[in-house]
Order: C-alpha cells, then structure tokens, then sequence
C-alpha cells in the first residue's frame, strides 16, 4: 500500500491496546488529544461506520481558524486493528468539495494498532495522497511534528483513561 | 442519502436478482453489458472488497477513447443488495488524480437489488456529486440515456446467463 506518496507516522504507545482504541474512536475522547496543543478541537462527529462522518474543526492559538471542518469520511473499520477515513468523500461517500488551508487537498488516514505486549501498543498511522505535490504541501504544514505532538498526546490520554477506569 | 447533486437511474429488470447480481460482480461479465453499444469495454478489473479496484477502459466508435481507464475503488459489498464504488479514491483509497473528460470529474455509485417478485430484479444506480456543476456535466455527458441503455444491456445480459445455466 505505502507508495512515495505518503507520509508515515510509527510509534510505540505506552498504553494498551483496548484503552488506545477507545481513545481514538469516542469523539468525546478524540477531541481532547487529536489537535497538536496549542490547537484545539472545538466540534467532533464521528460515526464508526463505513459511509460515517468524520469531522473536526480545529481552532489554534488567538482563535485561528484551520478550517470549517469539512465533513470527512469513515471507510474502514476493524474493532482494535484498523481505522480508515478519508477527506476526498463525505458522509454517505459523496464526493468533498476541497476547502481552504488545511482542508485544499484531499487524504486518506489508515490508522492500525497492534498489542506489542507489555501493556504497550503499535501505533502507525499513513496518510495516502494523490501525488508528491499534496504530499508536500502536507509535510510543510508539519504533519511529521504535528501527528507526532499528537501520538504523545494520544499516550497520555489513554494512559489516564486507565488510572479512571 | 438521495439530494439535489445526484442522478438517479431505477429499472425493474426482467431477469432474477441473483443473475443480475452474478452479471454485475463478475469483472469478465460486466465487460460485456457495462458499456452503452456501440462503445465497448477493452479492459475491466473488479476487486469485491473495499478498498479494492474498480477499472473499466471504454472505446467508442472509431477507436474514440473516453479515457485511461483511472482506477475507481470499492467501498461496499453486500450480497445480492448493494455495490458501492467511486472515481474520488484509487485502490487502497487512495485520493485520485482526476482525468480528462469522462473521467474530469469525481462521483460515487450506489448501486442496490433488490427481488421484485416473479423472477424481476428492483435495480437503482444513484451517482452522487460533490455539486451541481459536476451533476450537470455528468448529466450533459448522457448520463440517464447512457445508464439507461446499459440497465437494458444488463437484463439482457442477465437473461442469456439463465439460458446458459
């Protein structure tokens, strides 16, 4: 699947698998650690389905807007393995109207999570683009430091869902 | 799911729902019906997985190339009910580089069966726009003449394969 143009972000999360999932796919917990701080998620859909909605609108420091939050799409979903949604459709699969910034180029996220034993999880997530140009324009938003911020950011949170459960 | 940027095609067609369903899931099938004669299907690929390719190369008259035959990709598959595929995304979903004429725009088939009883098959085909603009070009390009002859093409098709069952 992984081909030039994509971007790839690996970690191993100290936290396990079942707690990482569940962060990642309620959206009352995705929009407390999915944004790089000092950006914000101010609204959070997601629908785990295929056809579902997925969408957030992030707002960074001084109320900078990255966008509308325009409606993504949830097209693959495998209960602790995988994640797949993607910009270049909406709800119901239509196809996306291209926004403004962040959102001027469609991508897809395949995002997968294995046990690595020890309480710990395989995180890796890929961004799939069209070509080099959008995976560019990607890399120079700081998607390797952003995704980055945002693995330890994910760690974090799932490892205090475990001291509340 | 149905709004204003859409095009929809419904047929009761002549020819039971799991010979319908058999002409339109096998690629090899498919190839003989997909497109409106006298335009002709060089080359199909079918993969009945999300994620996986959807490709047609259609020739018309006098060799005319409607274009190179840009990979779609699967979304869904249910037995007997339901097809869903889009020119937005490539192979592994992958966004895609649009192509040039037919192929200019991006749209998603919905594509569902059902059993009407007597040996007849409910069949509709909705395409889904990102816009009205796209949904007129698509309409401009013969779209209801065009999905109109091939559903016709389809119950034909799907007849043979009874009388060579």
């Amino acid at each position: 699947m992984a081909d030039g143009n994509d971007l790839v972000l690996e970690r191993t999360l100290d936290a396990p698998i079942d707690l990482v999932w569940e962060a990642y796919t309620n959206p009352q917990h995705l929009k407390r650690w999915f944004a790089p701080r000092p950006y914000e998620i101010t609204e959070c859909e997601l629908d785990l389905t295929p056809g579902g909605i997925f969408r957030i609108r992030m707002v960074g420091p001084d109320n900078f807007d990255t966008g509308h939050g325009v409606p993504g799409c949830v097209l693959e979903v495998a209960d602790r393995e995988k994640l797949v949604w993607t910009s270049a459709l909406g709800p119901g699969y239509r196809p996306n109207e291209m926004g403004e910034g962040c959102e001027s180029f469609a991508f897809t996220a395949v995002v997968t999570f294995a046990d690595a034993g020890n309480g710990k999880t395989a995180y890796k997530a890929v961004a799939l683009h069209k070509n080099a140009a959008d995976r560019d324009t990607h890399a120079n938003m700081g998607f390797e430091q952003g995704w980055g911020t945002v693995a330890g950011q994910l760690e974090e949170f799932a490892q205090a869902l475990k001291v509340n459960a």
